[in-house]
């Protein structure tokens, strides 16, 4: 932009420049996974009797059938309570607080309950500064982030907070420690791009990247060694390891983002499973909300979209950074899991470069000759164009403790971005 | 097919059931890496004084500058001569013995040069019984099978016979110990292809999936740690790794499919840096040659195509069994490191359709809709249409000893199958 010195700039000017700036500092960002630690202790604000949950906020009566299912699975993890029946009770009382992920620096996928014992991911932006957090991945089907809450699952999450977590954890520090600086999970995301994940329901190559790169460590932690066998054969089996540490990566490049003034670029895109929400750079923290769209899906057996709940999670992060929908193009394997056709998902990618700022800088589509992701998301062409952002999600039943029944895509109401313009518009006077 | 019972076949007839015999026998071979050993005790035939090369039959006169730098390699690292004049001489004397290959159900990338003391893989088809041979990647730019010889070049086979041998060669026996057959290649292959490799120039989701599978045995080996975490950090920086062992997989897949009687398609594809030669299934063992051609190529900096050898290497044995060049499609990443652009890589794959038996039943191509590949070319069919196989391939200096200069995409000449096809009414009386 050239302009005489000293003029002030218009407010076209201005949003530009903060765009620009945002944009920038979501594609500089240098997220890295650097520790894992205890929720209570790691995570900013996290309490005793707290459950962080997926979306934007909303109150336990309001919640959908997985959230609820999560928060009861949490509540008993915990030990706050010794069934379903009075983990509920517990939840309706209020007598556990309940908060958005996202108000932690913190993302989890689908339901994203994380509670105070859980081990996080802590990933630290080697940039910017900021740290986020995640929760571990349990693998697919019957599971806590899809709402169950029976006894096997709740035994899983001891297992991994028994044996999973130190090893890992153990893992992540040696590798601190004799590099440095951790796993550079950007770098990470732009080499399973061109390995036909987009990060958000494929992982297959970002989590064999990362067991590549953690393997050393792993087997040198010391720890027992059928425990350490235990669990290398649980992530070599969960090809969705990589996407709970993606997840908080794509959080910490969007928190670079956040809070540029001027700036109407979408940092938070998340669901509750009964809303979804945005929350805008220049906007600070608040949210923008609309009914959740139920996706249109590829159902495991004997289910249908009639058994799905609305979608749900916090994994909305890797599009708001500019992969996971938003790199279809770059996963063409994906459509057997979430269903459409190959042409569909390049379609996909192609038209969410109506409404994004950019081309990524570091994130390219190997199909689309090398060409940078869509990235940074912007209220006025979303409004403007009408085309709103498409994105992958896993669907999970929507009942509590029945688990996942499908995997599909989903197109978001245009309602929060026109809710966030128009506030966009009364907070800079336009 | 439907005939009377007893009816005799016409020879289109017996070709059609050959040819789906030899192809189906080529998908439906089951290639496992189940050993490691010394080349003079593995490899049939291997012999004290012998060198095994790439493609077909050639005396070391006639020999490229990079065939002939390998072999001098090969005769310092066993100790026959101290230095390249020497080496030399042995050489033009005929005191060392050279024999392709390919008559020693083994395979090598490039020069393909394996000596009595260099370690190998052992590969075993589960299904047919065959077994094939193929000696360790050394990694890209001045190495042997590029026909440098330095004292580097020595030092680093040497290493990778006193450190690497043993670490692999005791994790994969221990593999095949604890899961009774080793590790499937064929199912390596597939899934590379789903994460953007063609698996002949593109090896990273491979040798991802290599690590993955074998680092909880290499780390359980007994080894000395840093002897471990030496052989380890080689292989993890060496995106070829995985190569040679699917070559050794693509050569059972070719071994199963030929001395089908009336069979037209084509089993060996190897070019030895002078001359280009095919094998068919119906033909037994002879080779149909031709001139090698020079490859188009992407040079590394300070070279061009004046300094370029003629096409070198038994890794053309992918795209035979059905991958590689052939499956150009499935990596359009490689075009960074081959050139051309990924609408030709696509174009490639679509064109040999029309060259080929089958589309593959195991090997498929996301981009495509997961069509098969291309797989098992019909001499018939390339001398009706014209179009010959094009493959990807690394480029030798055309001298000895300056090694690997770029790497591009070479379409083979008609000459091979045309002869092929004379010599097949010949035989068989058309």
């Amino acid at each position: 932009m050239s302009r005489e010195p000293g003029r002030v700039l218009n407010i076209k000017e201005e949003i530009e420049k903060a765009n620009s700036t945002a944009v920038d500092r979501m594609m500089e960002s240098e997220p890295h996974w650097v520790d894992m630690d205890i929720a209570l202790k790691a995570i900013p604000g996290m309490k005793d009797r707290m459950l962080l949950h997926a979306g934007p906020p909303i109150e336990y009566e309001r919640a959908s059938g997985p959230l609820r299912g999560a928060l009861i699975g949490a509540v008993i993890y915990e030990g706050w309570a010794s069934n379903a029946e009075e983990a509920d009770r517990l939840l309706r009382r209020g007598d556990i607080v309940i908060e958005p992920t996202h108000h932690h620096d913190s993302v989890g996928p689908m339901a994203g309950v994380i509670s105070p014992s859980m081990p996080v991911y802590v990933l630290s932006d080697l940039r910017y500064g900021g740290k986020a957090y995640s929760n571990m991945n349990e693998g697919i089907g019957r599971v806590l982030r899809y709402g169950v809450y029976d006894p096997d699952v709740i035994e899983r999450l001891r297992w991994m907070e028994r044996v999973l977590y130190p090893v890992l954890r153990d893992a992540i520090r040696d590798m601190v420690r004799e590099q440095g600086k951790g796993l550079n999970i950007k770098s990470l995301i732009a080499q399973a791009l061109h390995m036909g994940d987009e990060c958000h329901n494929r992982h297959v190559a970002a989590t064999s990247i990362l067991i590549k790169e953690l393997a050393p460590y792993i087997f040198a932690t010391g720890h027992d060694r059928s425990m350490v066998r235990e669990a290398y054969s649980f992530i070599y089996r969960n090809t969705f390891t990589a996407l709970n540490i993606v997840m908080a990566a794509a959080k910490l490049m969007t928190m670079a983002a956040h809070n540029i003034k001027y700036s109407t670029i979408v940092t938070t895109m998340s669901r509750n499973g009964t809303e979804f929400g945005i929350r805008v750079s220049g906007l600070g923290d608040e949210w923008f909300t609309a009914p959740a769209p139920i996706p249109k899906g590829v159902w495991f057996p004997g289910y249908s979209e009639k058994d799905a709940n609305p979608d749900i999670g916090d994994s909305a992060i890797t599009e708001t950074a500019g992969f996971g929908g938003f790199a279809m193009a770059a996963a063409p394997a994906i459509v057997s899991w979430v269903g459409g056709s190959v042409e569909f998902a390049v379609e996909i990618t192609r038209r969410m470069y109506g409404i994004t700022y950019a081309k990524h800088k570091y994130f390219t589509i190997p199909y689309l000759d090398m060409q940078g992701t869509p990235v940074g998301m912007d209220i006025r062409k979303v409004v403007a164009t009408g085309i709103t952002p498409t994105i992958n999600t896993g669907i999970a039943h929507r009942e509590p403790n029945r688990g996942q029944i499908g995997a599909g895509i989903v197109t978001m109401p245009i309602e929060p971005f026109k809710k966030a313009l128009r506030r966009f518009a009364e907070v800079y006077g336009i």
